[in-house]
């Protein structure tokens, strides 16, 4: 289980001090946290408590949104929050179109713009920016970077120190182009991020909230999995899943559930 | 309004006869029509009453499903039935994933030897397969075909009198690639379908039945027009929005937003 990080996304109702404890229970060494859920607990507090339990927080979700008015402050605090929590890497989900704007090329550009401007910051911090593309159902209003090679193109003018991408399963897996991105990204040092998430339809409305545990679905997990570990990736993955039903589970069925996919569609075959 | 086309999907509850008469007393000349709106109303009935109306069918949905089990046999109907309602062109949805597979690469394959089986047929008839790529977030459960890149490659192999594409703005418009496909397109002379609807949020469960007419979303559909334009497309441009909530008002109310929409965001400023 060396690799294998809980998103607490995937069980979100689970209090922080609960699920660290769940987490120390089942042998996982590794998180991914919240901003919303580490602010609502405590920054030096969850800090503390993770800390306290030896787990290691693999990153923090996250900046972006660069539409907003205020997403240089924002994204500057939410470097620091990584940096406090000893997170490696902050996501990004970089936000839709503008108000009232069709120009997506040109919401592309002006998101590589405002990373430019965050990559002293995070330098200095010690935070990795990672550029996640999200699914193109997503585009118009979340986030108008859509594929893979679309986030390394956006980080390519920045070192790879302060810039790289997110490589998430559930965004990606209909793209015919990713397994080359994927080796791209490895030799470019790009990948500072790995989550794993299954397709399962039908979506339900708003879209958001209607992804699978790993071997719920269609996705070719392993062949990801083998695919980021060929380009060099050694880092930790994420299980990373958003689901009201499963949401109302409690937190540590839903770890166990996290767990079994994990070991069964993800880990390789010598031991996870 | 000489290249405007109606498809009648639109206007989903519109009756046969009244949807050809609303047309043809709005100025309208050319409709889509669908198989199942089709046969309901009787193939040679429909044949009859929008002949007799002067009306030309631009185009026929839709064949494809390709992981049904009568799937040469159903589209090779399908392509007899465009053959007699004069259309040119067979709409393809290709389908989703097999049951339980996660073979996608697999999947798009066997789309391609799939259209290649039928092209004896389409050949005789004189009807045009187009391959519609869908939006990915149908990819698993309606068409694998994601891109225009994709669709192009499938239609490779065969002759462009027999095997063309569709570009739909709908499920086309977040891929900063689309715009050399179009190009790659004119090029090979596989422009066979030119549908516009609009991108608008939030999407409804199922996904199915969220479009907007032109101009209520955020894609810069005449960028579209233009493209398809300059890659060397004269044919129709056919309005295609499938709404719950559009589909409860009067057919004629649906038809004079759909010409609004096309006057106003689609059509070239020197008349539609």
């Amino acid at each position: 289980m060396n690799r294998f990080s809980f998103n607490q996304a995937t069980a979100k109702h689970w209090p922080m001090p609960d699920l660290v404890a769940g987490c120390v229970a089942a042998g996982v060494r590794n998180v991914g946290l919240w901003r919303e859920e580490t602010a609502a607990h405590g920054l030096a507090r969850t800090t503390d408590l993770v800390r306290g339990a030896g787990l290691t927080v693999t990153s923090l979700c996250r900046g972006g949104f660069f539409t907003t008015p205020d997403r240089y402050d924002d994204n500057r605090r939410a470097i620091d929050e990584a940096a406090t929590l000893g997170a490696p890497v902050l996501v990004l989900v970089s936000g839709g179109l503008p108000d009232g704007s069709r120009d997506l090329a040109g919401a592309r550009r002006q998101v590589g713009d405002a990373i430019g401007e965050l990559v002293p910051h995070a330098l200095a911090a010690g935070v990795r920016l990672a550029i996640e593309p999200l699914h193109p159902m997503f585009c118009s209003d979340r986030c108008v970077v859509s594929t893979l090679g679309q986030a390394l193109d956006l980080a390519a003018p920045y070192p790879a120190a302060a810039v790289g991408v997110v490589v998430d399963t559930y965004h990606l897996w209909w793209d015919d182009q990713v397994w080359d991105q994927i080796d791209r990204a490895g030799r470019d040092d790009r990948l500072a991020c790995f989550q794993v998430a299954d397709w399962i339809t039908p979506l339900p409305a708003g879209v958001l909230l209607g992804r699978g545990l790993p071997g719920a679905g269609c996705v070719d997990l392993r062949r990801f999995r083998s695919a980021v570990d060929a380009a060099g990736y050694t880092g930790p993955i994420e299980v990373e899943v958003f689901h009201e039903q499963l949401w109302t589970r409690p937190g540590r069925d839903i770890l166990d559930a996290a767990i079994a996919g994990y070991r069964d569609h993800v880990a390789d075959g010598s031991g996870p």
